[in-house]
């Protein structure tokens, strides 16, 4: 839970003597507090030829209130913003040894459908990074290369992804890089995600590709929503809500106007009570291992029905394949995986989670790339993205999403618990030299379950700070 | 070029040291030599219910003539195994601390639809893992999860990934593990894919996933092929093959039957000349980064046209983004990138490449994962993970497959120039704790290259070691 050479490294002290040493010095993330700005500083944009987006990207700068400046490769921009009346400037590289300024860069890639046309990608990162500031945001939009029409666009949107990776894995000073591909006819259903990706509420996700889809079924009845309180009015189940990531998810709910029902198992009841009166939610206690369990959760939810389902419960139960008991074998699989596809089919089958709906599930960095001793949860985590890539088209109809996250190493108590060796190299072996905060999941999850989410279906996010650990 | 940390271990003082010390012990790994038989020892099979592809390993079992035994869960091999009159007998686990005799583990877990069946993967690795010799191999066979009726299917088959992924880590010893998903036909189409993967030709091959399609357009008029000389009458093009990686796989084809054309520039004429005098193959010398070279290197091949083409060519020219020339950026992007589309255009335009030909592009680890100081390199390579997502669907039609191999750490003349430290994490940061040869990389595209592999593309296959690095 305490990263004692974070806090080390960044003392007066502890600074020098890392620097003089060479050793990894992790930055201080700046997270989301409700007492502080979300959004300030200057935005650096930038774009290839033909940009598609720069008018998704002005209603984006108007709605934060971040005062924007152009690069030389996005000349299209000045006059576009003072078209819609948006303090702009153009970009000025700093000083050499001066620090950066900039809080984000952002690069609009979208008309980009050549490999002989990225060089104004090199130009603007060039250009810009060095004055990028600490814990700043790098965002580059392009089109889904699944989408596009030609074998040769294809070819130059799927390349973005080397870039925006190798640049979050130099940028360092907790800066975070991610890729947002855009469809076609989605260009108004892109704000919550890059709001989020500009936010310090993705301080822990670097390194990530995320699709917006044009989505035409969302409820024509479905309420309006104020970016502040953005889930208010919706009601949402986390499982193992009663301590660690589980209970940081329905905190992060509740913040942002959600009614949160935790539930956990029965011998968590304190705990969860504990942590359910503190938030003014509500608690249910159920063995989801139990076969009656999601009937019962279905009739407690009944009357109300609920907008948003976070499977956060599970279980390890580590040991070499050789030596792995099938009840450790099956009790994984059973409640990290099968009771989520239980409860989801009790849940959509009576109607309870409602048109417009949010389902997210927990999955990890262990279920994309496996992990030596935990054959029965990387495999219940594996299982878990093939839920989600299996159910997305199928409740596309009714414009429920349903997405996972998969969190890398995570600061909880059962982190803090490894041996040092295998705690130091988990957390310094990302981007963030760091591990990541309870916080940092639930934030990203608030972004997967927000209203203005619904084009963003089928997907894997990690939060691992952009872990070097993959498939 | 020389791991002398691999010999060491594995000298008998070195062996001690090591064991005593509890420093990483790689295997000396098998490779293929022809003058060894390919195939031997013994198999044992497991199964899940209802298994759909026992007739196909045993129609592999009687053609690589290894014996097999099998596990409890896969009853029905006896009867099979004694229909088809093969060799077979019981699984017996090896006594504790004997050392293991089996040559590989298969598991048939096709007919698993619902994740609370996941429970015989257990059975069979919790019984069988201890008795697998060094170097030797699992392979997990399951369907497409994107190609399953129900969406518990597709969960089921997609957990399979972190479990295969898991053992792959776990195993060690030299040990691969790899998951070949089989669709439904194609049953027929993957005797090429399942040899590779027993083979000593896979050995730095581990943590992979690949499909295998259905493949109704080989052409009818397709040439017969031996098992022990696949590419004989087959015309084949490798760009870069002066040296390093390129030789190696020019001389892997040659040695499968092909008649090589090697392609380098023309500062490389001479060391071409030798790499191709000794394998009786053809030089071309083109600078492909030239406008006119497509034209010229389809005009030199016009006459009787090419099967198969390596886009091995590539260069390196690192710097982080801040301090790289634009000449850098450009000049890596149009080498490793544009070139092999203006190629591909070329050959494909002309109908120089044939009918159920065979495109193969040298990717990289670099490109999945990004790289700090590579951003025009992982762009580039990036691309090239796009360009065969793009084209496969183009090139079915005529029967032509187009995949892409991602080498992780080769020991080449490249990576013997890196610093120590960075050379020595790179080789032991993976499932092998060693780097790959460039013959494991030329061996995986001569498997891609294979007449019988025409059920797989599309796809990009790690040389790795199943290394740690990944997105």
């Amino acid at each position: 839970m305490n990263d004692s050479y974070l806090n080390f490294v960044n003392s007066p002290f502890g600074g020098g003597l890392v620097r003089s040493l060479g050793l990894p010095k992790p930055e201080v993330l700046r997270r989301y507090r409700a007492d502080r700005p979300e959004f300030d500083g200057l935005i650096a944009i930038g774009a290839g030829r033909e940009p598609r987006l720069l008018d998704a990207l002005a209603s984006l700068v108007a709605s934060v209130g971040m005062t924007s400046v152009a690069h030389d490769s996005a000349a299209l921009w000045v006059a576009l913003a003072n078209r819609r009346g948006l303090m702009t400037g153009r970009f000025e590289p700093a000083e050499a040894g001066s620090p950066g300024k900039l809080a984000a860069l952002l690069f609009d890639a979208s008309g980009i459908d050549d490999s002989s046309q990225l060089e104004p990608l090199h130009g603007f990162f060039h250009d810009t990074l060095r004055s990028l500031g600490k814990c700043g945001r790098i965002v580059v939009l392009g089109r889904p290369p699944e989408a596009c029409a030609s074998p040769r666009q294809w070819t130059a949107q799927r390349a973005l992804e080397g870039l925006v990776r190798s640049l979050g894995k130099e940028a360092r000073r907790g800066i975070t890089a991610n890729l947002v591909y855009i469809g076609q006819g989605a260009e108004g259903g892109a704000e919550a995600t890059l709001r989020f990706f500009l936010s310090p509420r993705s301080a822990y996700v670097s390194g990530q590709v995320v699709r917006i889809a044009a989505n035409g079924t969302i409820p024509h009845n479905a309420p309006a929503f104020d970016w502040r309180q953005p889930l208010a009015a919706r009601r949402a189940l986390v499982t193992g809500a009663a301590r660690g990531i589980g209970a940081a998810i329905a905190s992060v709910l509740a913040a942002e106007g959600a009614q949160v029902i935790g539930l956990d198992v029965p011998s968590a009841r304190d705990a969860l009570a504990a942590t359910m009166r503190q938030l003014n939610s509500s608690a249910l206690t159920f063995d989801i291992a139990a076969p009656e369990a999601p009937a019962q959760i279905a009739a407690a939810l009944d009357e109300l029905g609920v907008d948003i389902v976070v499977h956060n419960a599970g279980i390890t139960k580590d040991k070499t394949i050789a030596k792995m008991s099938d009840a450790a074998w099956q009790g994984v699989i059973d409640i990290n995986l099968s009771a989520q596809e239980r409860i989801d089919d009790a849940l959509l089958a009576g109607g309870i989670l409602r048109d417009g709906g949010r389902i997210v599930a927990v999955s990890s960095i262990s279920g994309i790339a496996g992990n030596p001793g935990q054959t029965n949860y990387a495999t219940s985590k594996a299982g878990v993205i093939g839920r989600i890539e299996s159910m997305a088209p199928h409740l596309r109809a009714r414009g429920i999403t349903i997405n996972a996250v998969a969190p890398g190493f995570i600061e909880t108590q059962m982190t803090a618990m490894l041996p040092f060796a295998i705690r130091e190299a988990g957390r310094r072996m990302n981007s963030m030299s760091q591990g990541g905060q309870p916080v940092d999941v639930a934030q990203t999850i608030a972004w997967l379950a927000h209203p203005g989410s619904a084009g963003v279906t089928g997907q894997v996010v990690r939060v691992c700070g952009q872990s070097l650990i993959g498939a």
